[in-house]
């Protein structure tokens, strides 16, 4: 939708700053409230159009403090990162305002007027819509994302070419385009068209104006902090427990067929994770005391210390819980890390978070969605994902829990919340059921193992891996 | 002191592995504890000496999951940063245990190896000293550092080269050094002998026994968890408070002068800073209402918003809390921003957190040498840091508050925390007074600019970094 252009008046100076002074004041004390957001004000347009200049003045006017400025270089698409990527770790924790001058629509737009090999306008299609997919998924987590393109056609932009100083061309300039060729300025406006009509459009011609428009638009935004929706739509359909889960098999390797075994597949997987050309993700779900520690020893076992990462995940930091939820996953894999492997994951959302109450009903149910945006965004961009679930049964995680606390070495493994999280065993297999149900995709399918019996489990996770890395 | 090699003996695997996930659980569960302490491991040496597979095996005998590698890319030395400051992102938190690969002397051994420009041995020992000082204040702030050199004798080495299979040569060779040429190996050999005696030093010829030992000597000190000292070392000598503390000067700026005074220096200020070629750090302290906001606005109002930083400080985080306390500092240091301000910054630690108890004795009384030594590391490295404390009276912070309390859209910015503040007025004097005793040095000495008038407070402020920037 494109946004109202209200009637545009000038205002008092000291009074647009009083309110925005006062609306981020505001904005800042939403911070753990139902009313939570903060914004993201993305700031594109056409050289000279001065959005550096509508930014300098909109930070005089507030309290600079509580309004962050980034400026990154400029990237371009590469295959193996979202063009969002890179920025995620600027998005702000609530309450707070964060200006992107470089972002993702920057990179779009000069990756795509690259003189080697320009984007085809499916290709440009295509990043939008994964562009627009991540900023619902920001608003839908209390990011407001503000776009605004600041606009200068194509006379007034050689005017202004003609009066500059040669010598104060910029370290700014978009991706060193040629602003002396009509070609190019087409090609960008015509690009820039295919944006979606949510950008706010400002013609920097007149300067006052400009500045004003601006501010006056954030303004607005910072004003809006509506209440977030708190009761999820209809009733929640549960799904079937899988057999698989309530009565995991038993089946047990024969010791002597185990261990040559074992160690044939962890070659295997070692080098089929190395070789592949595509970054690797493996996680791990299930109940306590399911083995999970055990699988991952038996999966790195062949491999360099420094070639893989292990991120074990806990409940999330103060600052983590004040962004989107999939944020500390968004920042944990950018790093050059070829293979990653979490014991527990994203998936917390709908397992833990929901049997505990940490989220609500409207936050675990639209997680499903959500997570599976974010693994087919990593799918497309050259990582496989293998997601495990270790079924045990509640009398071997029983009797695996008596034997820690009889074993001096292992009794740390075993605490009071771990017999107290043996009480909600049903509403586990309920949220873990709905999450097969909603997640199990052709891209990055579950595979559920029974490990009642260890070693068939390392046995079955290390053949679910190679699968996957073969099936694709 | 070089370590005690005590007498070797080869444990029994599966004990050995035994051991360390114990000393492991046990290091986890120091966290927020009085002994509580993380481990930083330093693994350098001679290539094919197998520090690569000794990190390996060790990470087999422990839990992976909690035993972390990083392996960085090699840096040279450059004169804008330090050459740990790369790494102390990696520092661990309590209870963790991170090997590092690529690290501050592996970095130091390629910049002094580098072919174009060799470092000289008085460069050389300068960065080992500062070096040591960062590690003794990692040591003092519960994080263990433990050095490691695998060795390997000319012979042995050149036999492996023989041996290897020339596609197999490795990413990881240190600094593209030329293991065959001899005189390299003994430049390189010569310089590591230069390092301090606390270096564990294993030979590589033996693989069964450098794993041991590796393993065996990490156990050790995972096993060495004392409680850290609780009183501080004699009795504490408080300064004397300052006249200019007690009763800033109330000299008003006629405000004919005012306005065209301020608006010439602030644009000196910003090209002063612009054309400055070292970074710029100002930071701010003082009583609450002592006109930090509107002097920062003053500072940055001739810059464009993409050229500063702004950090505001307040209260740490979780996970900041679990690590030395000028970790989130080193980490905020780390970016390319030229001109950098906070609002409030390390000085928390003998103001706030003296004063409010969140520190104890040892630790604030501490804190000034750790502070001086990392502001001289940053002057050292091309930073200008201008200290700036505001003073205003108790009569004028009541003044202002109440002013703040009548006015709407200021009424925000007042809170029941900061009344209470003001009962421990005279203890924040004391502390501002042993702060200015023991930080104000000759590279960044303390400016204490009188603000009962705002208007005349700003333009010291001003005319403060203008003396800094041209003093040195």
């Amino acid at each position: 939708m494109r946004m109202e252009q209200p009637q545009f008046q000038l205002m008092d100076e000291d009074q647009l700053s009083v309110e925005l002074i006062d609306a981020q004041y505001n904005l800042k004390k939403t911070r753990g409230q139902k009313n939570a957001k903060s914004l993201v004000i993305l700031v594109n347009g056409i050289e000279l159009a001065g959005k550096g200049e509508a930014v300098k003045q909109l930070r005089e006017w507030v309290d600079p403090r509580y309004l962050r400025v980034k400026a990154d270089k400029p990237q371009l698409a590469g295959p193996k990162q979202t063009l969002w990527q890179p920025y995620a770790r600027f998005i702000p924790a609530e309450g707070q305002i964060m200006v992107l001058f470089g972002n993702w629509y920057s990179d779009l737009l000069g990756s795509a007027m690259q003189a080697e090999s320009p984007l085809s306008d499916a290709q440009f299609d295509e990043y939008l819509q994964e562009m627009q997919a991540f900023e619902q998924d920001l608003k839908n987590n209390h990011v407001d994302v503000i776009k605004v393109w600041f606009d200068l056609s194509w006379k007034v932009l050689q005017k202004r070419l003609d009066a500059m100083d040669p010598s104060e061309t910029h370290w700014h300039q978009l991706h060193g385009l040629d602003w002396r060729n009509r070609k190019e300025y087409d090609t960008l406006q015509r690009l820039r068209q295919r944006f979606t009509e949510d950008w706010f459009i400002i013609d920097g011609e007149d300067e006052q104006q400009r500045d004003q428009q601006f501010a006056q638009y954030i303004l607005s935004a910072l004003k809006h902090c509506p209440d977030h929706p708190a009761r999820a739509k209809g009733r929640w359909k549960q799904a079937k427990i899988p057999e698989q889960l309530k009565h995991p098999s038993k089946t047990q390797a024969q010791p002597e067929d185990y261990k040559p075994e074992l160690k044939k597949l962890t070659a295997k997987v070692a080098k089929a994770m190395r070789s592949d050309s595509r970054n690797v993700v493996i996680l791990f779900e299930g109940m306590d005391a399911a083995g999970k520690g055990g699988a991952i020893k038996r999966i790195v076992k062949k491999l360099d210390p420094r070639e893989y990462e292990i991120h074990t995940i806990a409940a999330p930091e103060r600052f983590e819980l004040s962004r989107p939820y999939l944020w500390r996953f968004w920042t944990k894999l950018q790093t050059d890390d070829d293979i990653c492997i979490f014991d527990r994951s994203w998936y917390g959302r709908v397992l833990v978070e929901r049997v505990e109450g940490f989220s609500s009903p409207v936050e675990w149910q639209r997680a499903y969605a959500e997570i599976n945006r974010f693994e087919q965004s990593l799918v497309k961009h050259q990582t496989v994902i293998v997601k495990i679930w270790l079924a045990i049964s509640k009398e071997e995680q029983a009797a695996r829990f008596k034997a820690r606390e009889d074993t001096p070495h292992k009794r740390f493994k075993i605490t009071e919340e771990d017999w107290r999280n043996r009480e909600r065993w049903d509403d586990y297999l309920k949220a873990a059921a709905d999450m097969f149900e909603h997640t199990s995709t052709e891209e990055a399918p579950w595979h559920i193992i029974a490990s009642d019996d260890k070693h068939t489990a390392r046995v079955e996770v290390l053949k679910a891996i190679l699968k996957q890395l073969q099936a694709e």
